[in-house]
């Protein structure tokens, strides 16, 4: 599950109270200057009241000389306009091109393909950066030039003595001439490669224009400011001439810049005739340095020349250094996925400046990818009985007007719609799978209402109103145990349910009154995966077992089985054959309705046969062909799509939208072919029960459980066993998942609610248990889903750069209307009855595979099978050997085999105790591995974490030796990569 | 399909008349020097009889001086016993670690996980390479070191003046040191990370066994050397020592390499404590300057320490700089596909030297990358009649007792295996089509005998002996409408055949006679992929048309359809059901064979019942129930498993052996599944109609076909245009499999033979047109398989670099002896009838997806659903407007769409002649695009070659403006992608 989209947002500011690194892009519309440079603590300098610098566009305009342009003028380009605007000189003819752009990363025309490439790292030729250090130092650079339009740049740049008067009038007219841009919006090609000369009026008034239309412009914050780069041969100059100009005020130069923004600065390098492409490299030189953070910050701040030169000079100690031999200079490489620290690279005076903020960014970047058992402040033992409780009441309560008022905005409409779908889906499945688990004790109609009740409840009263409650595998693998103990035992299993519910919410409450959510922490990703490895595989095991059920239901005919014919008898009186009187006497050759002469039997299909009144008898009888098969291929239909669809969001296929809505619906979608299939084809296969009227699915009860059905009273108390177990397997689905989705990453501002979480859901088990409706419990899956469809971000992304991640709406009104709407729903039920059971069979392999896959656990298994060469390089084979990775992965594969082991036996009910066992388990092995393994194959125990010295701060530095790689640790994203609970 | 492994082979050198660049490891065991760096013009290097300079072998040993040995020794290391060793100066103890390796990229050592690491693009710091620059500038250059043993070497480089006599002894104690290596092979965890101390008694041991185990030493080709440099603080010392050695004979020092290879060059960086990690990244700078060609070649040769310098300063002036806030220093780069042309970067009085090599070597990998339409010298026309054909023959005479002495080979037993394996499945897919296709006219028997026949014919005597023959997607198609032509018209349809064949044979005689194969270079990519995807489509469309007519043969039952039941009726004596004598009186509950009654029937299945004298009457009598489903899930399963089996090749599971095994024989093991689902259920599946014994498959005819059947004689005459039509259709076929087939990038020896081989085609087509057999053409798909399998790679490849191709076993015998097994394998025939239809259906479809997904035009109708911004950064689209790209997929789409509806009249068997009108709408397109747009999305006619000036050199560079990206173009592979006929 990964958290990207749909929630965009203009440039809202972000008041994370936790220092979180974010992308480089702020949304801080204040073009004012401050000491700091831009970078990802950029939260961090607005906390120290400090604006950051505007964002820069820098674009290289490329001069083509004399020569070239008569080349152009060849091929029929538009410079021949230009010759007519300046006839009075035509050597020196010239046009101005666009060819380079570099917001954060560059791009580069494909002067022949007629668009931008894609963002990629900039790649310069060392020579280049050296021959601009020396330009520059000769050349002219003004700095806080207070010059107010074009002209007076122009004027004030070639105001130098190696310029003839009249060369300088030359450069003058010749910089003054509006260069051409290429336009993205109008998707012809540019003019310059065109066949087809443009009319010189064209040619006038479209820049103009194209600044207004140009899509860049968009994705650029208020504030922005451009960077000009002038670059190329002039053969009439004698000697180089090189300008840096930085403007007091930043001025919109005319259509100098592709994008109509305020120009900063102004870089101007020319020159006679060079071997090579000197010139434009050395202007792709300077605009690389203006994009760089570091560079930028220094040279807004220069005072003079040696300012401007220790500030590329810094940059140079900085830059990495390919070799050549083993490097193709002219490849494009992509945006890393995440940039460098800029904090890393500050000088020692500017990190002084910032003091004490960062050891605390520090910590938050620890704490951030040491993952969901940091220690939140909400998981703080406060020693008191039910003093957690009380804590997240007195947490929540202000807020709470605010959970109302915070959703009004369109994007709650878009998540209520998703989640509703998805909660209508899990609804169906569920309920589907229930129903079929417990002989109809419970149902679709009930999985409806008690979703509809329990979501809407805990919405109202949570401690995390994000948190969409639904039945979760773990749940439901009990449910079907418990049901099978009772059977077992012959009890009346409703009342029997009732009592264990009754337990669970009295153990539930002692769970809260004594504060043992803190307990969490003990649940490393150890026990976190083999809990979702065993559900998974249940889930996996289930469906394929109920699928080949069906194909006992319904045989397959085999050409040797005897499996063939059926007669339909009619019972004649006092049972003798002979004596049936013909009710309908039909034309002879139509053998079906034929009656058989004296024996009193027809060829009627058994359902016709019954209506008439007669017994269909024979081998064949029973048999109803082909289902078996159709049953296959609908599982594997609707298994195989839902994976497809799934992975469409990564593929490169359709816009964004599209691809997201298939991937987020893909469940719904397969269920819906499945369902066309089978209606298209009209077979008989087994459908999903529904009661015809609002009324329990087993027939014969209330809607309320009566407490002592036919049991003996004692069963009540001896119920309280099988609710210790429940108990356990609800505290660990319950709390791992609020820990999950409480995560710091998600920058959640109204605090989390363990305790008050914990205690609805106790009081919603009493109910739902004196209903006979399903247990509820928090589903990780869909809360994400939720969460992540209430993202806050960054409208505007520059080229290369991931949209800017805000926050979240938290509010409770999306899940309040979810529920209302899926209570409303329980009137699709008619509707549900056409729903074939071999298709939701298949969304529970598909439910069980996905989540199996996206365990880290899954990826060890998988190195079993690769040799080591064609390992992926994780960061984890880095740091930990092979034989060590293997072995941890070993230990797992066995504790699962001897949890399947049990679940297997008739004692398989206890499973919830061996889950709990893991966690034992996960002690031990700090007697196998050293606790740097255990960090970089699970987490760390709350003991350990205190063991290892100086974790505190740089956790990878301490053991991994002294390698500057390792660092690369921080830059990894933590992604909320565990489902924990399959649903 | 991909050109890879199995051949590999020992360091043959290449001796290829053609100038191809290979990788820059060479097979050249010759370690003296030569003028020439090593690069990827080494086959030229050597045309010029000068020895290439020998490969260097590249470590860092990195000194931990006295601080860093005590924590160590805290840590339970090793170094324990280093101090034991040394007692009398303990606080300078240090231990050597090696940390870094190179020979043509990084290898790191994961010093806690105990592995190198994947090879990757070596990243530097500019400042150490400064830093690096300085010190040797400073300090001792000695080349041509006249050392030779470790401690001569020692002594030199330390007998500098300002060490003080008793820091030179300690220095060189410790320099004597024996350096402690990882050994990857013994798979444990690496001393000095361990918890557990190692006796020092195995550490004195350790060293040697290890150099001689290590893998890389296989891996280096002989005559490499080893270049090692030292670094690292030493507290004791007070200012840097540097010392850079060029030992005049390389020498094997001791153990100081982890591979016991002679060293040549020894650098030693040294100096006291400094911040940061300086001396280790300037050791890491030294060994990556020294792994650089360019560098290594000049310091080979260089006479003092300015020639040193200037060698580094030329290093300076290539590399490639990446800025610091757009990168992370530390990410890995992965090798480059393809490394850059050495030859760009020699200095000009280098170039000079090779003086005419270079502009051969230029136009040849012009033409190597301009496909396989560059004209080669087979395909001239000589303009006499048959001369193409003398000309062939007189080329190939020369060779023919070489064909078999060169197929003395293991290599060559394992290519007729993985051939005959896939020539038995070709054999049994396509006869199993054409039987169906042409109500067995021919059959599975024909389409043995025919491939053994006709293949061993065309390997005895054709110009390419490589080609294996195969009955091709197209002449199938054509055949199944020749059939329908004939039935239309009721034709006696083997006689027509023969004529057909007959004035197929004469057509193709006047082609070879006017030597029509040199107009196979008007066949551009768009004829050739609009060929390939009609008959992809035709193969996609009949596989699942074939599999849904199963379903009417075997109708599916629906629940309220009339076609239930079926009763065994018995005759009775004249007709009269009451008189019928009761034969086998049974018990009265067994309803199957029980008679009913008076009315002479019973329940019996109806081939039990035919059996027994009955007939089976009712409407369900005819229905085979889930044989329809049962086909679909086979049709299903073959298919989706061929197709992840082919995709198993780039997984990254299982060892690359397994996993080219599993994908070349991806039909077969789908066949074989296929065949075991359908034997394990029983079912009665439509099953491949095989004869009982040798005889053709039609009953009632001999194996030769009477040139007069039932026929009238003019029918004879008439049958000259159908062959014309199917002459254009196999000269297509046949011409441009072979020009595939003879590119130059498989650096063929022994030549072409395009009129011989279009000869031989014409020669069997007489002959299996007179048997009745299927006829044959050169397939792409399985020739390239045969070539792959034979090809000669250079076994040796260091780290990072992909195996050399040397060229392929050019030989008639593999061919040969696959024949004959296929031969052999007619006695398999009765094994085949256990083949279900539906699973060669799905092989058909198979095929079909995996040809139509080989050809550009497939990704560029993606590149129409994808939007532009996710598209691949293809070449393509860098030169040419997507527009413009997209009209010409439409324009293709297009042509396509008629060339269907064609296909679909009853005009369909003229399809051949619009294939061949494809060459006309190419040809017109040149008034809509640009040439140099149809270079890029097509290849060039004959004529537009000529008409772009300067193409011979360098194409791209005269349309795509002075950009240097564009030579990017130069180091794409070009990998033989196109598979033109299905097969």
């Amino acid at each position: 599950m990964e958290m990207k989209l749909p929630g965009q947002e203009g440039f809202e500011a972000s008041s994370a109270p936790r220092n979180i690194p974010s992308g480089e892009l702020d949304s801080n519309p204040d073009p004012g200057t401050s000491p700091s440079p831009d970078g990802p603590s950029d939260t961090e300098s607005k906390e120290l009241g400090v604006p950051k610098d505007p964002l820069l566009f820098i674009q290289l305009n490329e001069l083509l000389g004399w020569p070239q342009a008569l080349e152009w003028r060849e091929t029929g380009s538009s410079s021949a306009s230009l010759l007519l605007d300046m006839g009075e000189m035509p050597p020196i003819t010239l046009s101005t091109h666009l060819h380079h752009r570099w917001v954060l990363f560059e791009e580069k025309l494909e002067v022949t393909a007629g668009r931008w490439s894609a963002p990629h790292v900039p790649t310069l030729a060392l020579p280049s950066l050296q021959k601009l250090r020396s330009l520059l130092a000769e050349g002219l650079v003004l700095l806080d030039c207070p010059a107010q339009s074009l002209l007076e740049l122009v004027e004030q740049v070639t105001r130098v003595e190696s310029l003839s008067p009249e060369l300088r009038g030359q450069l003058q007219a010749l910089l003054l001439q509006r260069p051409q841009h290429y336009n993205q919006t109008t998707g012809t090609r540019p003019c310059w490669g065109s066949t087809h000369p443009r009319k010189a009026s064209d040619n006038e008034e479209a820049p103009l224009r194209q600044q207004c239309q140009n899509p860049l412009r968009q994705k650029l914050p208020p504030g922005a400011e451009a960077g000009t780069v002038l670059a190329g041969e002039l053969g009439f100059l004698v000697q180089p001439l090189g300008a840096f100009v930085r403007l007091r005020d930043p001025v919109v130069l005319g259509s100098l810049t592709e994008v109509s923004l305020p120009s900063r600065f102004f870089c101007l390098l020319l020159g006679p005739r060079m071997l090579g492409k000197g010139y434009h490299e050395m202007g792709r030189a300077a605009a690389v340095l203006l994009s760089d953070p570091q560079f930028q910050w220094s040279v807004r701040r220069a005072s003079n020349l040696h300012d401007l030169l220790a500030a590329l000079d810094a940059f140079l100690e900085e830059v990495t250094v390919l070799p050549p031999g083993r490097w193709d200079p002219t490849a494009r490489i992509p945006p890393p996925k995440c940039l460098p620290s800029q904090h890393k690279r500050l000088p020692s005076q500017q990190r002084e400046i910032r003091g004490p903020a960062v050891p605390r960014l520090t910590s938050a970047e620890d704490r951030h990818h040491h993952g969901p058992h940091a220690p939140s402040p909400e998981l703080q033992r406060t020693g008191r009985l039910f003093g957690g409780l009380i804590q997240d009441v007195r947490r929540k309560v202000p807020w709470y007007p605010s959970d109302f008022l915070d959703a009004l905005h369109l994007q709650c409409f878009s998540a209520v719609l998703y989640i509703y779908l998805a909660t209508v889906t899990n609804a169906i499945t569920f309920g589907g799978l229930l129903g079929d688990a417990t002989d109809g004790a419970q149902g679709v109609l009930e999985s409806f209402l008690g979703t509809a009740v329990a979501g809407a409840a805990f919405c109202l009263m949570a401690g995390q109103p994000l948190t969409i409650l639904s039945s979760t595998g773990p749940v439901l693998v009990f449910e079907r145990l418990l049901f099978s103990f009772s059977r077992d035992y012959s009890l009346d299993y409703l009342p029997f349910r009732l009592w264990v519910g009754i337990w669970v919410a009295t153990f539930c409450l002692v769970l809260v009154a004594t504060e043992a959510s803190v307990l969490v922490r003990y649940f490393t990703r150890f026990t976190e995966e083999g809990f979702c490895a065993l559900i998974s595989l249940i889930f996996i095991y289930d469906a394929v077992g109920k699928m080949l059920n069906l194909t006992h239901t319904y045989p397959i005919q085999k050409p040797g089985s005897s499996a063939y014919g059926c007669l339909c008898q009619y019972p004649g009186p006092g049972g003798n054959e002979s004596q049936w009187i013909r009710t309908r006497p039909k034309d002879r050759d139509n053998i079906v309705s034929m009656d058989l002469g004296l024996i009193n039997a027809s060829l009627l299909p058994p359902p016709e046969c019954t209506r008439q009144g007669g017994h269909p008898r024979g081998p064949g009888c029973h048999t109803v062909p082909d289902i078996a098969f159709f049953s296959l291929l609908l599982f594997l239909t609707s298994f195989f799509f839902a994976m497809a669809l799934k992975c469409v969001k990564t593929s490169r296929f359709f816009p964004s939208v599209v691809r997201k809505g298939l991937s987020d619906f893909s469940s719904v979608l397969a269920i819906l072919l499945g369902c066309g299939l089978d209606a298209f084809l009209g077979l008989a296969t087994p459908k999903l029960m529904v009661p015809r009227e609002f009324k329990p699915t087993l027939p014969g009860r209330g809607w309320l459980v009566s407490p002592f059905g036919a049991n003996p009273w004692w069963w009540s108390v001896a119920a309280a066993l099988p609710a210790l177990l429940l108990s356990i397997l609800i505290f660990m689905d319950q709390q791992i998942t609020a820990v999950i989705l409480n995560r710091v990453e998600y920058r959640l501002q109204k605090g989390a609610g363990f305790h008050l979480d914990l205690f609805c859901v106790a009081v919603l088990m009493l109910l739902t248990s004196a209903l006979g409706l399903p247990w509820y419990v928090s589903a990780t899956v869909i809360s994400l889903a939720h969460m992540d469809s209430l993202r806050r971000e960054s409208r505007a992304c520059v080229p290369g750069e991931c949209p800017n991640f805000l926050g979240i709406r938290e509010q409770r009104l999306t899940g309040l209307v979810v529920f209302i709407l899926t209570g409303a729903s329980i009137f699709l039920a008619p509707v549900l009855k056409f729903i074939p059971m071999p298709v939701l069979y298949g969304i529970f392999l598909y439910m069980g595979v996905a989540a199996l896959s996206s365990i880290q656990f899954t990826k060890r298994v998988k190195l079993l099978l690769m040799p080591a060469k064609h390992q992926p390089d994780l960061l984890l084979l880095r740091h930990v050997p092979l034989t060590r990775v293997h072995l941890f992965t070993a230990i797992q594969l066995a504790c699962l085999g001897l949890l399947w082991i049990i679940k297997s036996t008739p004692a398989a009910i206890i499973f919830p105790l061996m889950l709990l066992g893991l966690v034992g388990v996960r002690k031990a092995l700090e007697r196998v591995f050293l606790p740097q393994e255990l960090l970089w194959l699970d987490e760390l125990m709350p003991e350990e974490e205190r063991s290892i010295p100086g974790k505190g701060l740089e956790p990878e530095r301490s053991f991994s030796g002294s390698d500057s790689e390792d660092s690369e640790l921080m830059y990894q994203p933590k992604a909320p990569e565990i489902n924990i609970s399959v649903n």
